[in-house]
């Protein structure tokens, strides 16, 4: 029996890594679910799992579902109730499938106790990847990937010497707006980008794949979890989100790992490994698929990801900065406050106000996350 | 310092394992070089790389040489010098290059001594591969695969455990007719049969290539080399032979292992492993190649495939008939004494002459491959 915590039970990768533990119901024993606000689905996931603990983001909430979820269930809420979830049970492993800068006081705590983690929160290596791949290696924990692009590479990678490896690419379908252009983007609206056509999604991340943050993001997780320069990390679009990643060696093979777009085959493969289960995903037919389509990304149709690069390299409070500026932005737009294209004029303007600090400490990581949403929100 | 001896080193998979060699050179010394009828190359060669012994096929070839290579140089003929390269040096790994059946009992020999094998030779596994797999299994040497499409699968195999693979697929090219019908391919000539278009190979495995013997061998080694039932064996055509096969997981993810088309790059992996070392292959750019194809295998377009497979599953003498009728067809083909449609005739036919005989031993081996070829030519 594996035990198991998850932070962000009821969005896209909750749900969906909840689905795995029911199909292997006999290898799972959920010690610790933590949701948001969606308090019927949480109260459904509680009586299904039944959690030794369980959090919701506030008071008011907990008030409100304490009657309906059973008695024996601790119920916390708010930060201290998700740290409590996170590292508070006798969980091995514990899922970081929440949203937002919010997941990484929480990822941290859990590998302070000791815990793999399953990482779906990006957040955690992108504000802070210094911190929590050092305290990852202190306490011996693992990061198994949750991602499909870095469980891909993650899989590429097995049974390799790391010394052998020449360069990763991260595979991006594009996003709902791969086929307009630059001048087209202009009066694209909410609706419109929230159309993706390989990955079932959160609403956030669908944007993000609009704008290719999400794969700017990936590439700064990436280069925390595989340990690359970003010299050695491309990005290639690939509409059809079949080949998942790929990972190249000094003797010139490629390894790459396919499937049809699922996020509950990563999810699972974070479970399982170093073994793999059963599951009953739709196999993948090459011959049914007929052709695989590859072509060059291009940065000035993408401008987020040369920024995700741009900051990357400096490093510091940047990655921090550009993914605050950019979850206000995107909120901002989901909230039809601004237009598509103002997204990425906010990352840039903020990033370009920005006094990068090199090695920040969780504090100094905080205050560029609250300063980058303040210049955000007044742009 | 590996010490390495090359059985048929002279042909397509000889002469690039010496430049894989060359390239380097600090890392190998070369016990033993054997060689056919190409008495130009081999003194090239000997002269080149000094190995201790070295062997030709014939007397009057080894007299003719004697006087150009280093006297220090043991030189020997015929089936026994052979033996002498394959199995009485200090090589810790023999790489089986030669072509037909006489790589078996060289193989064999070579196994005995406790050498591990970088298998080229298709006929060790395909006519022998219960005794062959016994022998290696008891004498715990490697069976390190040098063709693509086995590396392929060898590579996607890599820190993974054999009960979590669902199945294998090799891809194919379709070889120099694929676009034609089979009503089309009955006129073609040898010339045309020859012009394959992507990977560099002899003219016997060429035309194998477009009969598409050559994959059903393979899949008949690949039962041999990764204990795979026919069942759990696939064969896709992919024109562009840049996926050079791949491996399906229980949990629904396909690892596959994909490169510019070079021999040497799996040549390469086999001496090797289990590290990669560099290597000046031209690096695969998906961007540039743009699109990959794939399309179901054809048996009734393919029949020697199906015949494969029905051979496979069949065992015993079977497979031995199969590829021994099939040399004798390929080289009355290439002599232009029958068309190229006569090659699977005349397999088929010898085959549905054959009485079958079940867990042969090496005698009952040569006594089948005698009676195949005689029959094969007698049609």
């Amino acid at each position: 029996m594996k035990k198991l915590a998850i932070i962000g039970s009821t969005g896209s990768v909750g749900t969906q890594t909840l689905d795995v533990i029911t199909q292997h119901a006999d290898q799972f024993e959920v010690e610790g679910l933590a949701a948001g606000s969606n308090a019927d689905l949480f109260v459904e996931q509680v009586n299904k799992f039944r959690p030794k603990k369980a959090s919701v983001s506030t008071k008011e909430i907990a008030d409100r579902v304490r009657p309906l979820i059973p008695s024996g269930v601790e119920l916390y809420y708010g930060e201290e109730g998700l740290i409590e979830v996170a590292a508070g049970t006798e969980a091995e492993t514990v899922v970081t499938a929440i949203v937002g800068s919010a997941g990484l006081p929480a990822t941290l705590a859990a590998i302070s106790e000791g815990k793999h983690i399953g990482l779906a929160n990006k957040e955690t290596l992108v504000t802070a990847g210094h911190l929590v791949t050092g305290l990852a290696k202190k306490k011996g924990v693992s990061l198994l990937p949750v991602d499909s692009e870095h469980s891909a590479i993650f899989q590429c990678l097995n049974g390799e010497r790391m010394e052998d490896v020449e360069r990763i690419t991260l595979t991006a379908s594009g996003g709902s707006f791969r086929d307009l252009s630059r001048d087209q983007l202009q009066h694209v609206t909410v609706e419109d980008a929230l159309k993706h056509p390989n990955w079932s999604m959160g609403a956030k991340i669908t944007i993000d794949s609009a704008t290719m943050v999400n794969k700017g993001l990936e590439v700064i997780e990436a280069r925390w979890l595989f340990g690359m320069s970003f010299e050695q990390i491309g990005v290639l679009l690939h509409p059809e989100s079949i080949v998942h990643s790929f990972v190249e060696y000094r003797d010139g093979s490629v390894i790459a790992q396919l499937g049809t777009p699922d996020m509950r085959v990563p999810i699972q493969y974070a479970l399982s490994y170093p073994e793999r289960w059963t599951s009953s995903t739709k196999r993948l037919s090459l011959a049914e698929v007929g052709k695989l389509h590859f072509r060059e990304m291009d940065m000035v149709r993408y401008p987020c990801l040369r920024l995700a690069f741009e900051c990357g390299k400096i490093g510091g409070t940047a990655t921090s900065v550009y993914n605050a500026a950019n979850e206000v932005a995107v909120a901002r737009f989901l909230n039809r406050e601004i237009s598509f294209l103002q997204i990425e004029h906010i990352i840039e303007s903020v990033l370009s106000r920005h006094e990068v600090q090199a090695e920040p400490d969780l504090e100094a990581i905080k205050e560029a996350d609250r300063w980058a949403r303040e210049t955000a929100r007044s742009l």
